[in-house]
């Protein structure tokens, strides 16, 4: 028989994990009734904690605090069940806050996990945190970073990160149209405050040096929200110079961008050709249209993300090196 | 100037709103400098708890556990966008968790809202769990259902409820598609353990009835996720009576249903029709589809959650009369 998990136990005696783990280091009060289901869960598992589970901190919530920009986005909930499917099987589980690309909130929400409400956290920061991030680490608390850095590159040097190369996936995009031809081009970034708005920026700017354009890109900055997608086509329409083509620069507003082209009656690719970093699940709606994408890797990042997270919480001294690990991104295309 | 709320308070002092109670009331260990840095923020905006504020419970953790099958489904997430512009002006938080339509999932989340680290739940639940929703119920825990009932009519009569007539909705549904002649229709439903699901299928039944169609409609029983969807329309397809319609039962499996209609080349809805509980978002990207689709009201339902909420956290006693609000949905068509 495999080993049974602390998890199994929890479902066993009606409990959660936090009160297996109570009940077995004795830290706080539990009911007696309580404990006889435990140890008789214990008992009938024949569960024996193992070096690593003995080594845990004895406080703890079994929570793991993940605060994203946007918990409906399928890319977050790509990384977050990677994730899950690690920790999972340790017997802890995810709460989601969502800061909704607002940097006040996620300060607040970070202030919260601050308090020792959960065991670990991990943050797709809207950036202008760096304060609130520091000192969260300061406190002792776990924090990995998942797709986005923080402002300043010191900042990044001293914690986990697990993100895409931005620069690099937007340059290859930007290629594609430009070896199909094209020269003016209209682009729809995310808030600059974040990196990956910033990254992806460069990334067309550089692919544009290449092929000698050296006017500026048509940029639209919006928030990663579809309605950002919607809002830029009607301002690249209204464009002077319209552009033929349009790199849409997250999956969200890329849905946007698609919806407001189809409704101004325009044709995908033959009046505007498009590009989005990352799919567009509903992308395959629309026949022939020849739309580059991103292929991302949300879940691999969760794993991993999942896998540093675990070994931070048990291994609190000496404190192991920050990873930093940064995943590739592939281009594809639609039809 | 306006009152300052409990949560202005909070950001001037850089702190959580739990902090600041905690101060107030002083009912729990506050180092020093906080304390002054909460009382600097109280007397600077000269903020004055209101008569309810101060008959609030003094160990608030103020924070709202959101309990649903999907967050990343726009559904959930328009009504807890609701919830949170009630609340959140109280200084209250929503984390979220997904029991991602796993009743056992949802069953060991629930124990962890159990072990108060939230001041209420709001759950829409995947069935199942009635006994752990009572448990939780008698733990005095305030608890809103949206969206779903739970199994038995007994357990309903006990909690505030926000959500739709999924009956009445998916008859009107139907109806749609048996005008326009359909005899042959393929229902695409979620799992009948949660009560959207039997409510629904009733419906499409209902309305059947009404039409002298007595043979039972082709089911394909999902789990309400966009592959379901896919894997229905290969079950139809390949189905010796096939359907010329099919009524898909949530929104995600709608999306899944188009997808894969589209990838087999056939049209919609001249090869295919389609009826959808709930507005799929790229559902434009289709032109002339006529598909049917019932409008939702998520933000309202979440508006009306929020507003019981409140109720219940600050008025513990006596008891308020369990809230029932049922909302209409109405069928429109694309295009």
């Amino acid at each position: 028989m495999a080993r049974a998990t602390i998890k199994q136990v929890a479902e066993e005696a009606e409990v959660s994990t936090a009160t297996v783990s109570r009940v077995l280091n004795n830290t706080d009060f539990v009911s007696d009734e309580i404990k006889e289901r435990v140890m008789a869960a214990v008992n009938k598992l024949n569960y024996r904690p193992s070096a690593i589970a003995r080594s845990l901190k004895q406080d703890r919530t079994y929570m793991i605090g993940v605060v994203v920009p946007d918990i409906s986005n399928p890319y977050f909930m790509g990384i977050s069940k990677g994730i899950e499917d690690v920790v999972g099987k340790e017997g802890f589980q995810l709460i989601f806050c969502s800061s909704d690309e607002n940097p006040d909130k996620e300060k607040r929400l970070l202030k919260l996990m601050q308090e020792k409400r959960v065991d670990a956290v991990v943050l797709a920061t809207s950036g202008g945190n760096d304060p609130a991030i520091k000192q969260l680490a300061d406190s002792r608390m776990p924090i990995i970073l998942v797709d986005r850095k923080p402002d300043s590159p010191e900042a990044g040097l001293m914690l986990d990160l697990v993100a895409e190369d931005n620069t690099e996936g937007a340059s290859r995009l930007t290629r594609k149209l430009l070896e199909d031809g094209h020269k003016a081009i209209g682009v729809v970034n995310g808030p600059t405050r974040s990196s990956t708005g910033r990254e992806r920026l460069d990334g067309v700017r550089k692919a544009m040096k290449e092929y000698a354009l050296n006017e500026e890109p048509i940029v639209y900055n919006g928030d990663f929200s579809t309605e950002d997608g919607i809002q830029a086509v009607r301002h690249f329409l209204d464009a002077d110079h319209r552009p033929t083509a349009i790199i849409s620069l997250n999956n969200r507003m890329s849905l946007g961008v698609l919806l407001e082209i189809v409704r101004s009656g325009l044709r995908i690719p033959s009046d505007m050709a498009v590009a989005s970093f990352g799919e567009v699940e509903a992308g395959p709606l629309l026949k022939e249209s020849g739309i580059y994408y991103l292929e991302q890797r949300p879940y691999d990042m969760g794993i991993k993300a999942g896998e540093i997270l675990l070994r931070r919480i048990r291994e609190e001294a000496p404190l192991l090196k920050p990873a930093f690990e940064i995943y590739g991104t592939e281009v594809k295309q639609l039809n």
